[in-house]
């Protein structure tokens, strides 16, 4: 597996890098932003890695570019990864509209046409990605994973369908319950049929109910969000939690919306948060 | 004159504002972004004004989504104010390329046709623009000026031109003397015709010179900016100033570039530079 640099600016003393790679389990060429903190230039360093999950009509780009979130894992010693929020490419299957195909993988692996043959990835992030990481860049195997909105529905669910693999999870306006919400039904329905049985392997509030391990978990929402009644719904989350006794940190953030300004408000203790569990 | 705003975003405990209105100096419909920290909030504040001047292309948007300012101008209680950086309008004049007209404005006032009508952005920054923030929100009259590439080239000149009107300046890769770089030859040679003595009265290195006051200056510069040596050309105003006796400090930042990465690195160290002098 080779990976080429496309991208390399300093940033906060440390490097903010984008890679392309052709991706074994989705089949296409990926892009991927990895932030460098200064730390990761001393000899013999190894750090642990924040995995960043974007939303939906997002690439690798904007949460490099918009969320600040370089001074802080520049402080704690953090390396971030950021990947692409869907396969890409001329022979990737498409649609009309920003909430399915590419722009909106959804992180889980598809099982239905025209989808199944790219659209993985659930498997692209919880494996392939953290290897191919782990093979390039000083860093060790203690990872965390956070993400926005669609990507802190992928946040939530791969944590939670991964034990072992993360020390710790959190998620800002997070898609918490798909199986319930326009969003995720409309992707659910395409990627993994209508069978809703099969869509609860994918759903935060179903899985929370039989998690095999408990991770620090704190979830930031904004309460002016635009996307909050419709499409959210974090006190479904929340009362699955709590009926299981698994212990979440839920914040209600007075004024917010759904955008990278409240993303940027609240990365750096999100961050603190992860860097708390990685260095424990 | 009215003002409308047309976005509202929390962040960081202010709000991160977009304003429309009509502006009389360039005769044409303009935005500008208005960060407010919380102290903005509090009965009977007033605070002072960091005026941000972005570059080459760049909108009212660019610094506000990619800089990370907001978090410094809350610590400090700074009004950040960013302004668009040309008139805009299907009847304003433009031209093929991305450093004339739209998004090019120069920060000088144009006396040739076809500019003469609108390209007014001088005026607009140093004077309209001041007037119409210190009429309709809660700061004071204590102003300060930074900006990047273009725009620090707006920065310096605005505050060299303009004796008491700032009390401090800074900038990022600024165009220090565009009369003797092509960026500034194109645009001067359009804006204020290819009379080169009309061009000194907007180049920093000439103003410099006879400067009537001194202020906090700090100038930043990535060592490996690609416009480094064809177009900003530090060293020519760091002559300057030193022969005329103006205190500068220029600091040469290795490994960075041209981009917002750079400025977010830094841009805390600026604001911490303004709020020292706004306070005074």
């Amino acid at each position: 597996m080779t990976i080429e640099r496309i991208e390399h600016r300093a940033c906060f003393g440390g490097w903010q890098d984008v890679y392309r790679h052709r991706s074994t389990v989705l089949g296409c060429a990926m892009n991927f932003a990895v932030y460098l903190p200064p730390q990761a230039a001393e000899p013999g360093a190894k750090l642990p890695v924040l995995y960043w999950l974007s939303g939906l009509t997002c690439t690798e780009q904007n949460f490099i570019t918009k969320a600040g979130a370089q001074r802080y894992a520049a402080e704690h010693g953090v390396v971030i990864v950021a990947p692409d929020t869907s396969p890409r490419g001329d022979d990737v299957a498409d649609a009309e509209g920003y909430d399915l195909g590419k722009g909106a993988g959804f992180y889980v692996n598809a099982t239905q046409e025209p989808w199944a043959a790219h659209y993985r990835m659930h498997d692209y992030v919880a494996e392939e990605l953290p290897a191919l990481v782990e093979a390039n860049f000083p860093v060790t195997d203690a990872r965390a994973i956070s993400g926005h909105s669609m990507g802190g529905h992928g946040a939530l669910t791969l944590a939670l369908r991964n034990p072992g693999r993360y020390r710790s999870v959190s998620a800002f306006s997070p898609i918490v319950a798909p199986t319930q919400v326009p969003w995720g039904q409309k992707a659910f329905g395409a990627y993994l049929s209508e069978d809703r049985e099969a869509w609860k392997q994918y759903d935060a509030t179903e899985l929370v109910k039989s998690a095999a391990e408990r991770l620090p978990l704190l979830i930031d929402q904004g309460d002016d969000d635009e996307f909050l009644h419709a499409q959210l719904k974090p006190e479904l989350f929340a009362s699955a939690a709590d009926a299981a006794g698994y212990p979440l940190t839920l914040r209600l953030q007075p004024g917010y919306d759904h955008s990278y300004y409240f993303i940027a408000s609240f990365i750096g203790e999100h961050i603190a948060h992860h860097a708390a569990a990685l260095k424990a």
